[in-house]
């Protein structure tokens, strides 16, 4: 059985980058219509938009915005080649740490250096591709949704750090998409969100789409999953990735490793969900990803309003790295890799094409 | 060399209990005369005063507080002594957890039972003893600093948790009383401070006290610990405690537990800090503590703002019980408990008889 989910993300729609506005959550469920390259950097470096999959649609869109706004400028096809070259490089800095924002951006670069056409028919090129790019990212989280639910065990309460959910993506979610797939089958099983302190989105957008898709779900506090777990009240972990290197070494929202560490002590599994797309093949291991040190204000505010004395010191770093040896599966769209990473990960590109290149 | 801290707690003072209003942190820092049993009630129950050895010195205060009202209602010295007993085992139930709130009220109601003088006789007697127990506080705060001190390697980064510090108890701190003696020999020494959700102890309460103090801290997120382990950056965790059983097994606030998993993981030392009032060796093991189930509200709502979507379940323990195995030593004001606890705990409290009795 297929679960129809209410949620749709992003959308290229009358060549606009339709999202759901995330930095509403949890008060108001809004769409936003993005027109502009540089509305789409705010988009992303503000977290209007999130998750590593729909930000690489998000940037993808960007690189179409920017080409429609070159368009008018009345440069030659070279000119425009070279500048609209320059905003996608601008667009894929806007967040260091996830790999399919650069991955998409490039996907496109790709297609604006090997055109001979002209301006009309690249900008069609690249706005197809942007749009089959959506299309690819729900199949593929379908995938990994009925792969995940095979692991997922009859009745289970699934815990969840951050959201990689439909939220996260363009409409279906990987580690809640597991969830979905599970569910559709199975009503019985639940989930225990994260907090996910400092931008709680745990709380805020886990949250909200499991009620909006009439999942059942318990909010706790970042600290509180050792004390569920050492009550049998945690079946299996299941997160999302915003960066995979070559030996499943895995980047993702801060606290995803104290979880992992917990699960690991309590013998719980601990799986990542994530397209192919996320895997870098190009690093070797998780000390070579870039950790993203976001601003203060995350940590001693919220709702604007500040929760700790002033004069105290913050380091506020986005991302960790969960080593390779406490994950149990990478839970992808051609089947759950498992250890050693080195090489299912390898086997995992050669055996079979991804369906999202 | 002693540390002068600015902080006094509080205070017994004109027949009144004066606390400094730990609702009001981080942006007041403001004094409440507590005049009455009941207000003393709702103060614990409202955490206006927490911290396990604070919420002691509280209930012996509320139960002169009850004597100063029960004698202006023209009682016999029999009746006055049935009518206390039972006020104070009311003021002892407010929070169930502690163990030294049960434990002073306990030493309250000795002398009440015992007392063969009258009623003006038997208050002066409870109001002795509650001030001598504010003193004892502060002399064990500083001789649990000692010892902690001399297991704290030099230039160390300190990680707590919650706030066992000079506002949990009288005036120096358990946790913190180590960090303060530490430091007074040590200026490189610093503090790493967990946010501690759902009430914001670490960020509210700790970040508040130690630059108060002088002393440098970082505040950082609850699943941020591991992260700063892993990089080599926290060098021990000491923590306070709520009631510790005769193996070690130390009830604590939630999330406590989290973190000495991590520090295990990586191979760091965890201390508890704690007067030995706060062993309880009537029980032999974690299990057998009761864990406080608090509102709901303090995971799903922010300074009065919610946090998440509706329909979403909570739980939410207050506690939770870090297994003595994962204890390296607990700081006491006999000296520092090493494993096997069964029976260190046994000699500390037949080798000398604790200050604090």
């Amino acid at each position: 059985m297929e679960f129809k989910s209410k949620i749709r993300t992003i959308q290229w729609i009358n060549n606009v980058s339709r999202m759901v506005d995330q930095t509403k959550f949890p008060e108001e469920y809004v769409y936003v219509d993005i027109k502009t390259g540089q509305e789409m950097y705010d988009a992303i470096k503000t977290m209007i938009v999130r998750g590593a999959p729909a930000i690489g649609i998000a940037g993808a869109h960007g690189v179409v915005l920017y080409a429609q706004e070159l368009q008018k400028e009345n440069l030659s096809f070279e000119e425009f080649k070279t500048k609209l070259l320059e905003k996608s490089n601008y667009l894929a800095s806007s967040r260091p740490t996830a790999v399919n924002l650069m991955w998409a951006v490039e996907q496109q670069k790709n297609l604006i250096k090997n055109s001979n056409s002209d301006i009309d028919a690249l900008i069609n090129d690249l706005t197809n591709q942007a749009v089959r790019m959506e299309n690819e990212d729900i199949e593929i989280n379908k995938a990994i949704g009925r792969y995940g639910a095979e692991v997922v065990p009859k009745g289970a309460t699934i815990l969840t750090h951050c959201n990689a959910g439909a939220l996260a993506t363009v409409g279906y979610g990987t580690a809640l998409g597991v969830v979905r797939s599970a569910f559709a089958n199975d009503n019985t099983i639940q989930v225990f969100a994260d907090e996910t302190r400092p931008r709680q989105q745990g709380a805020r957008i886990t949250t909200l789409e499991l009620t909006m898709d009439g999942i059942p779900t318990t909010l706790i506090t970042d600290g509180m999953c050792s004390y569920f777990m050492k009550k049998g009240m945690i079946d299996m972990v299941v997160v999302g990735a915003d960066r995979i290197a070559a030996n499943g070494d895995t980047a993702n929202k801060i606290g995803t490793y104290t979880v992992a560490i917990a699960a690991k002590y309590h013998n719980i599994p601990f799986y990542i969900a994530a397209p192919l797309s996320t895997i870098d093949t190009s690093i070797k291991s998780g000390t070579e990803i870039p950790i993203e040190e976001r601003s203060h204000d995350e940590v001693t505010h919220i709702n604007g309003k500040t929760i700790c004395a002033e004069g105290v010191n913050i380091i506020n770093p986005g991302f960790d790295v969960t080593p390779h040896e406490l994950i149990t599966g990478i839970i992808t769209e051609v089947g759950i890799l498992r250890p050693d990473y080195n090489s299912s990960i390898q086997e995992a590109f050669e055996k079979k094409s991804p369906i999202f290149v």
